[in-house]
């Protein structure tokens, strides 16, 4: 399919109201008080209307965790080595990382993404190459990445999408690897909501207090240098993002145009979605927020997008952990929809109140 | 082995401290930076120290749900007819509850004991009969139990939990069903810490206004009129409680001292994790919060029981749903510990910073 931008956002439909309304109509007829399982309801019904199908399974689930290198590492953001970039990708590859574990825990493929890594990586079966630079420049001396460079980010993010979705996929979650990428999100966060950089900046991978002060001072200098437009999100990509940031924006598109939920990881993931729907708003009802990351930042883009996240583990890792977590809870709440008994077929007598709800409500006479 | 509960409380033994150092040790080895994975990390190390295992593994997992019915719901409080508790009993002997779906999802068998069911049950496979009587009393006239009932509830549970630990038994979660037992475990929080009876009674599987001031007013005549003892909380338990909370209670105890995981549900099981705890403080150790309920009495069990919930997704179902789906998370912190490369294995470089922490912190230049 075309990978073009414009081809991208166009795919993107509004979420199924009809397979919504026979999801929430059978969720009530099952055999417990109606709502009583809160938020797993809810999201049973926000996948129906993505999938279009009103009692949806996931059988073919996958993470797709892009890795790119940033330019601003080089200015102290981080408490770990450039390097680690790549020997995590390494890690990915020999199934050592956490994101490994716990995908094959929910029985989920990890497709690993070079979009932008600074070192020679083997050629592996396991890793796609749509490098298109060896990490982004340095944005404190200008812009991280061309607009052309985003955009054939967004591109190569979506046709890995398009390869897996060949494959079979029908639920994805979405992570990365880029050390110095926290220090390029809160960047994108604070010119796209024009909240102050202290505010939306906090210590990644663990940096001390001289690093936090280094960190958010080249964000206010490459904000200051790079003067993006907090309109244009494709702006704001280029010159502060980093290209697994822009890959992450191209999957989320292509995954929402081919109607597939997409789990979004902590914060870096989020801010990826934030830059996907703010180019696309009809991309929104295709996200699930995952997990409420440590990370200060994560909060003002989960407001900006409107979701509320299902995890609070006090998590701050990244690589699509905490998304890959949520697929059980997806699951979960698809299973209860399609498998619980109905009040009817269990022979279960419904509620008595009769001093209660509506008719047509949950629980009316006609279940039992 | 013994039942009694001088025997059940006197093999509760203290978390194992050398197990815990070790998994604390393992942790930050791990390709990842120390503590970014939160609360999994201490569950891990929870977990390590309940079995005695530096890298516990959970192959055999049970869901115990107890059921009884409640004199008390005569009285008007609760939003189904009585009579669906055996329903309910039937329904998880099928499989189309919400627990056999959460259950099965993650491994885990479901068992199902009647500790006090008003109803001529069919014999089934499934079904544990240990019935002390058919429902309690109204407390709201008397005693809901004798102490005599009260401890062999207990037993009854204890015996339950041995006979599944021989059959194979590393991970436990806890669940309930009995129809106006939110009343019972409502006025059991009320007796046990001295708050306001309204402020710990919410609305169970959803009455209405009227039904709650009904709730509420019941309670507090069954206090008013059984006068129990805060301090002992067995007289608790016995005057304003229930048999499958009491059977409950015994499960608790027996597991603590077979140093065997307890995820605990919503708030009818903590109510019986509560009393436990209040008869053998080290069994505390041994729980783990799995949800925080809407229930509104709950927040102030976790707070006597000093724990914090895993999930917060609205769940007010019971029957052990949320512990079911806590499942998956302990089984995730338990494979991040024991399946994930060190970074000496995966030759990944640690943290450069070097105004960071103190030696033997996490992140030591020996780990590269």
């Amino acid at each position: 399919m075309a990978s073009d931008l414009p081809s991208l956002a166009e795919r993107i439909q509004p979420l199924d109201a009809a397979a919504m309304g026979a999801a929430r109509e059978r969720e009530n007829r099952l055999t417990k008080p109606a709502g009583s399982l809160g938020r797993l309801e809810e999201l049973a019904i926000q996948l129906a209307g993505i999938t279009g199908r009103p009692r949806p399974r996931f059988a073919h689930k996958a993470v797709i965790v892009l890795a790119g290198d940033h330019g601003v590492a080089s200015a102290g953001v981080s408490a770990y080595p450039r390097e680690v970039t790549a020997q995590m990708v390494l890690n990915f590859l020999a199934g050592g990382a956490a994101i490994n574990v716990l995908a094959r825990r929910v029985g989920a493929r990890v497709v690993v993404g070079d979009l932008g890594v600074d070192a020679d990586l083997p050629e592996h079966p396991g890793l796609i190459d749509a490098r298109i630079a060896r990490g982004t420049r340095n944005m404190v001396d200008g812009p991280a990445m061309t607009r052309a460079e985003a955009l054939a980010a967004i591109s190569a993010g979506a046709e890995i999408l398009d390869d897996e979705a060949e494959q079979g996929l029908d639920l994805l979650a979405i992570g990365e690897m880029g050390i110095g990428n926290t220090t390029a999100a809160s960047a994108i966060v604070a010119a796209l909501t024009g909240l102050p950089v202290a505010r939306v900046t906090g210590r990644g991978t663990g940096v001390d207090d001289r690093g936090w002060q280094r960190k958010v001072a080249a964000i206010e200098s490459a904000l200051a240098v790079n003067r993006p437009h907090h309109d244009d999100p494709l702006d704001v990509l280029a010159k502060v993002g980093g290209f697994e940031i822009a890959g992450l924006v191209g999957v989320t598109l292509a995954a929402a145009g081919r109607r597939i939920p997409v789990l979004v990881d902590g914060f870096i993931s989020s801010v990826a979605a934030l830059v996907a729907a703010e180019i696309c708003p009809a991309a929104r009802g295709y996200l699930i927020a995952a997990h409420r990351s440590v990370e200060v930042g994560h909060q003002a883009v989960l407001d900006r997008l409107g979701l509320k996240p299902y995890l609070d583990l006090d998590l701050r890792l990244g690589e699509g952990t905490g998304a890959a977590l949520a697929m059980g809870l997806v699951d979960a709440a698809a299973a209860i929809l399609d498998e619980m008994a109905t009040f009817g077929e269990a022979g279960v007598s419904d509620r008595t109140s009769p001093d209660d709800p509506a008719p047509g409500a949950p629980g009316s006479p006609a279940d039992g």
